[in-house]
Order: C-alpha cells, then sequence, then structure tokens
C-alpha cells in the first residue's frame, strides 16, 4: 500500500470510529488497531488525534471548495450552475458521511488556526452559492433574497448526512436534482411581479 | 422552587453541559454540581442519564408536534399554515439550541422504546410538514414535489441550530418569514403550466 492510501485509510478508519463512538470516545491505539497499522505508521501519518481530526474535517469541504471553483468556470450560467453544484454537492455528501458527521458534532474540539481553517473553507463555498444567486439576480433570472436565504438552502443539503441512506433507492445525483429543482424555483424571479 | 421548575432547571443544565462537553463526558455529579441540587433531590428527578438524554431531546419535538396539531387546526390554508409553522418552528429552535444539538449529536446513545420514541415524533412532525403540502397540492396551489423534498426543506429549518444566534440582528421570527417565502414559492404551482 502506498504512503497517500495508508493515510487515505487511516482518515476513512477515523472518521468511521469518530462517528460512532465520538471524538473523546476513540483513543490513537484503537485507530491503529481498526486500520491495521502499527504505531510508527499511524504516527508517520497523523501529527495527534487533533491532527487527524482536521484532516477528516477538511477533506470534504475542501472538495467541494476546489471543485466549486471548477464548477464556476465550467457554467457560467447560474441557472446551470445550480443544478450542477446540487449533484455534486449530494455526491461528495453522500460520500463522506461520517466525515461530515464527525465534522458537525467535534468541529468545536479544534482549536486555533485548525479551527479557523475549516470555519473558512466553510465560508468560501457558501460565498460560491452567494455569488451564483447574485450573478442570477443581476441578469434577471433570480429575485432579490435576504442574506440569511443561502445558509437555509446549504443547510437543506447538508442536513441530509443524518438521513441519507448511500444505498437508498435514490441517488444522490437524483435527490441533488430535486433540491435544485427546489432551490431554484425559490430563487426565481416572477415574470409577473 | 417548584419541582417542575426544578426538573426544567437540571434538564436545561444538562443540555447545555451536553452541547460544550458531549454526553460521554459529563457525569451525572457534574450535572448535580452546575444545577445547584444534590444527589438526592437529582434523582428524584431523573431516573438515569439516558433518561435525562430522553428527556432532552423530547422536550422541543414534542412541543413542536403538539403545537403543529393546534396550528393545523387554526390555519386550513395551506400557505398560511406553512408561514405560521415556520415562524413557530425557527422560535423553538432558537430557544432550544443546545437541546437540539445534543439530540443530532447524541440520539444515537439513546436505546430501545427511548430512541423510538424521539425518531417517532420527529416522523410525526414532518408528517404534519408533508400533510400540508398535500392539501397545497390538491388544492392547486403546490405542485406535485418529490416525497424527499420535505425532508431537505425541514433540513433548511433544522440545520439552523449550528449558525443561529439568538440575540442576531434577525429575530427567529423574521428568518421563519424568510425561509417560508423560499419553501412557499419552491412549491407553488406555476400558472404556466
Amino acid at each position: 500500500m502506498r504512503q497517500t492510501e495508508q493515510a487515505k485509510k487511516i482518515t476513512k478508519v477515523a472518521a468511521s470510529l469518530f462517528a460512532k463512538k465520538g471524538y473523546n470516545g476513540v483513543g490513537v491505539a484503537e485507530i491503529g488497531a481498526a486500520s491495521g497499522f502499527g504505531r510508527g505508521t499511524l504516527y508517520h501519518h497523523i501529527e495527534s488525534k487533533e491532527g487527524l481530526l482536521h484532516e477528516i474535517a477538511s477533506q470534504y469541504i475542501s472538495e467541494l471548495v476546489e471543485s466549486g471553483h471548477r464548477i464556476t468556470g465550467e457554467y457560467p450560467d447560474p441557472v446551470s450552475r445550480l443544478r450542477a453544484l446540487s449533484r455534486h454537492l449530494m455526491s461528495v455528501i453522500s460520500n463522506s458521511l461520517s466525515e461530515i458527521v464527525v465534522c458537525f458534532r467535534e468541529v468545536q474540539s479544534l482549536t486555533g488556526s485548525r479551527h479557523h481553517d475549516v470555519m473558512c473553507m466553510h465560508a468560501e463555498y457558501q460565498q460560491i452559492w452567494s455569488k451564483t444567486i447574485e450573478e442570477g439576480v443581476q441578469q434577471n433570472v433570480f429575485r432579490e433574497v435576504d442574506k440569511i436565504a443561502v445558509k437555509g438552502l446549504l443547510g437543506m443539503y447538508f442536513y441530509s448526512c443524518l438521513w441519507l441512506k448511500p444505498d437508498g433507492l435514490q441517488s444522490p445525483e437524483d435527490i441533488g436534482d430535486v433540491f435544485s429543482d427546489l432551490v431554484i424555483r425559490s430563487l426565481s424571479s416572477d415574470p409577473s411581479d
């Protein structure tokens, strides 16, 4: 197994254990035993348990930010962009259920720059959605909405980590389409206004 | 202090401690010390730490279910009912931030009938919203939406427990109005269809 694969496995195993037993209920030794690596290999990849929590909380949100910027470039039309962002977000949530649950529950266990870093990435991701809505307003396809609206709309997606079943009947992309349909209609400028 | 007030205080103090330190990080003795009651008074009101967690997770959702049925009776019109449900939900979330955060994080620590009971109340509350949407569809004010939509729309509200500031510039009722406006538009049947 290559070093990056080892690191990924450790993070995945730790996320699953933290999601089941809570961050405070799991020790580094248990993570080592569950991932099948000895203490040496483990500490080669992780700095500390908090470093591991930071890694878990960072992976999915950094992926969302990176792909969010890519999608922004690929879809100049705000409506098509929201559809693409929506499908992508549901697919990342579905692939990172343990990580997102752990981040929601334990983000306050991160200290200093680690906490700041994760919160900044969430703000940057929200900004990608806000900017898309603003562009839609400028193009008269969306109406002006209160700034708090984007927090609500993103909550619709992120909250799904509590009920989404990765092996459910609807694919995450299908759910993403149902949600983007709601979002786009909720924002649409009413031609009769 | 009357017995019911003592019980309420114990639940409130426990919710705040569980929210800060996690359910597993807080003992019954600490709850007693923080609420200013001795062991005797404490165990007069609580059966066990899990009983206390059940009480915390039940209070806000049973209030939502009870008031949800009342609001259904008071507002036969589905659009006005959604506005009333929306304001009420945001106001309960704002008053129960610690309780909701604890329920989200720790509901899986509840066992047997306690867990079942809390999940059933959440399903009953969701049903109040679903029924309102269905009535709107029957009256041609709402369009048919995928069943998963109601989970998304309620997630918009519940997720706010992670960002809502009780002393923020916008009142919970104002945020409820922004959200119900989004919800109603997202569901509205398009007259041009």
